[in-house]
């Protein structure tokens, strides 16, 4: 771990929260995006916490976000709502339409709220927790910059487009928040820095053909030459590819079709975000005794985990288990900060005039931004 | 096609519609049923179609469907209902309990619909299109046997857990109808009769490790002795398994956790089938425009069939257009039928006393059933 800074949770929070305060978010703003944020390192989500800020503080820079953006809803009814999100912040327009889905959803007993025009929004499942934690079932979907190749095609279309799901049970809840795509491009990215071929199954060149080379793939995704990653199921119908990029469709659907907004093939283009979200909550109670359901759902998760394990496996996981557990962990011994995004906090610090040291301690003054991860 | 007898679709209507009547089902509810057989027929997905007729013969002779159920209605609210199933028919239920969905939806804008102690119900996608006949977005989902064994495990806990999702869009309606199984256990069974070896990553022995024999699988299924079909992205979190496992979850959540009715992992046990449904349906009309919205999605499925073919590729299919090339080919040229299948046929009118040569012409006349693919 020598290329890790290790820092608290409460340390973390307060240098997050100072800085979107800095950007012009009020304090309550800020707080939301901060526990959007920090949220994804506790669950051990490493690509989305910390290392996406940089994104933020460009995008901000540059005007793609738009940090006094007030959202409007364009359309309403008791069971739904589209919010304009007029380029706002992405964790402030989900924070939002969530809320509004949770509450209808307390009254009616279901309702989904679509966003077009925003931003990227942090982990999808943050907001499938929102509901959740209200004891409903709560789904989350955005779309975001074309990444994903459809069956037998050579140009990115969809966004990495993932679906979260969650539902209250014991000890853990489900939770249930992945990428349609095979992986996200941030495991290329990890690929790339360690020099290592990528896995078979995962990515296209210009030309649409398998390819295990991280470094042209992730210069082919920016310079929008061609290429891409590969639906889940990879890139055959023999190997279900067909299904990831049906997954994929049914996430563009909920966010930008029902939004009236831009699909993922049009966002990201000429200086303009335009990322698409979609929100739905349920109460179980709709569908007889609220706590008897969610038993049965926790008596489910328990049979799953305690079913035999294949041979040199000791543990069968179920969706949200591992988040409790990073999350545990992480407040308890930190969260480790890869030096490449404290060099990028360090270069944040300075562009907002925030004192270093104080904020961050001594390991990171003497940090320079070489190159940042932003490349958009 | 030496294998294949070729009959029209009113020829099959014909003798199904019979057939079903001679169970002791009413005129409406045989057309019905029938509807649904034949509809997966000419969409082109033979496992469910004809092929299929056997579980149903099969099934109402040991009594595990019972064709004189009546479904109840236990619990209802203006969004949501719950069917007791009563071990009745699945396809009357999954008629039902869509229709039920779609009223609602068309009242007050989104409502979903469980249904548990039925059985197979044919394709899942019938009922999902049900809805996109209405104008809706319609889904629809079932568990099913034990058959997938989740991330790690060695046994199968879900069913191949099939999520269908339908949109209306020109000139092709989205259409997405797949198990979150790489591939069905049809599939196996078409390989097992060829001879040939499993591709990689379809499906596990019973100690949990990979395999290609799919005879070994097949009788595995058939005894619960363990092994069974890799979810949808193969055994390993690199290949994304855990996501097709939770995309499993998510069927199961929505059909069996909501219905309070039987998980995968407890039906077809004992003599009880115990298949859970559920439904939704959704008024694009709640989220603004319906018309616009409708071609909004018409003008993504249109970018992506015309996006840039990967190399050796002619052609990008979007969700629903295979199916309806399917649909004009059985129409004009006939459904072909399996000769084993067609002996299946012909026992079938041996135990309903109908005859065999007005049915199904002099081709069945002398086919004598070897061996019944109805294996539970």
């Amino acid at each position: 771990m020598n290329n890790y800074v290790t820092y608290s949770y409460e340390q973390l929070k307060k240098f997050c929260t100072d800085a979107f305060i800095k950007f012009g978010f009020s304090q309550s703003e800020s707080d939301i995006i901060v526990d959007v944020l920090l949220t994804s390192d506790l669950y051990g989500i490493e690509s989305h916490g910390m290392q996406r800020l940089v994104r933020y503080h460009k995008g901000i820079e540059k005007g793609l976000i738009k940090p006094k953006a007030e959202p409007e809803v364009v359309f309403e009814t008791p069971v739904s709502a589209v919010i304009e999100g007029h380029d706002g912040m992405g964790q402030l327009l989900g924070y939002k339409a969530m809320n509004m889905a949770i509450e209808k959803a307390k009254t009616v007993g279901m309702a989904a709220v679509t966003v077009r025009n925003s931003n990227h929004y942090g982990i999808a499942g943050y907001y499938a927790k929102m509901a959740c934690k209200e004891g409903l079932i709560g789904i989350s979907m955005t779309n975001s910059e074309a990444i994903m190749v459809p069956t037998f095609g050579k140009k990115a279309m969809l966004g990495s487009n993932p679906i979260a799901i969650a539902m209250p049970a014991k000890p853990y809840d489900f939770f249930f928040d992945s990428s349609t795509t095979v992986v996200t491009r941030g495991k290329l990215e990890i690929y790339n820095k360690l020099g290592k071929p990528l896995p078979d199954g995962w990515a296209l060149d210009k030309d649409g053909n398998a390819t295990s080379d991280a470094s042209d793939v992730l210069k082919n995704i920016v310079a929008k030459a061609g290429g891409g990653i590969m639906p889940l199921g990879g890139n055959t119908e023999q190997s279900g590819g067909h299904k990831g990029y049906g997954y994929g469709m049914v996430c563009e659907i909920f966010t930008s079709v029902l939004s009236m907004g831009l699909t993922s093939n049009h966002t990201h283009i000429g200086g303009k975000g335009g990322t698409c979200h979609g929100f739905i909550a349920i109460d179980p109670a709709i569908f007889g005794d609220k706590d008897a359901i969610c038993e049965h759902l926790s008596t489910l998760l328990c049979e799953l985990r305690e079913s035999p394990k294949a041979n040199g496996q000791e543990r069968i996981y179920t969706h949200g288990e591992k988040e409790v557990l990073a999350c545990e962990d992480r407040m308890k011994n930190g969260i480790a900060v890869n030096v490449n995004t404290l060099a990028e906090m360090v270069d944040l610090c300075k562009y907002l005039d925030m004192d270093v040291k104080s904020y961050l301690g001594d390991e990171a003054a003497d940090l320079t931004l070489q190159k940042s991860s932003y490349d958009m």
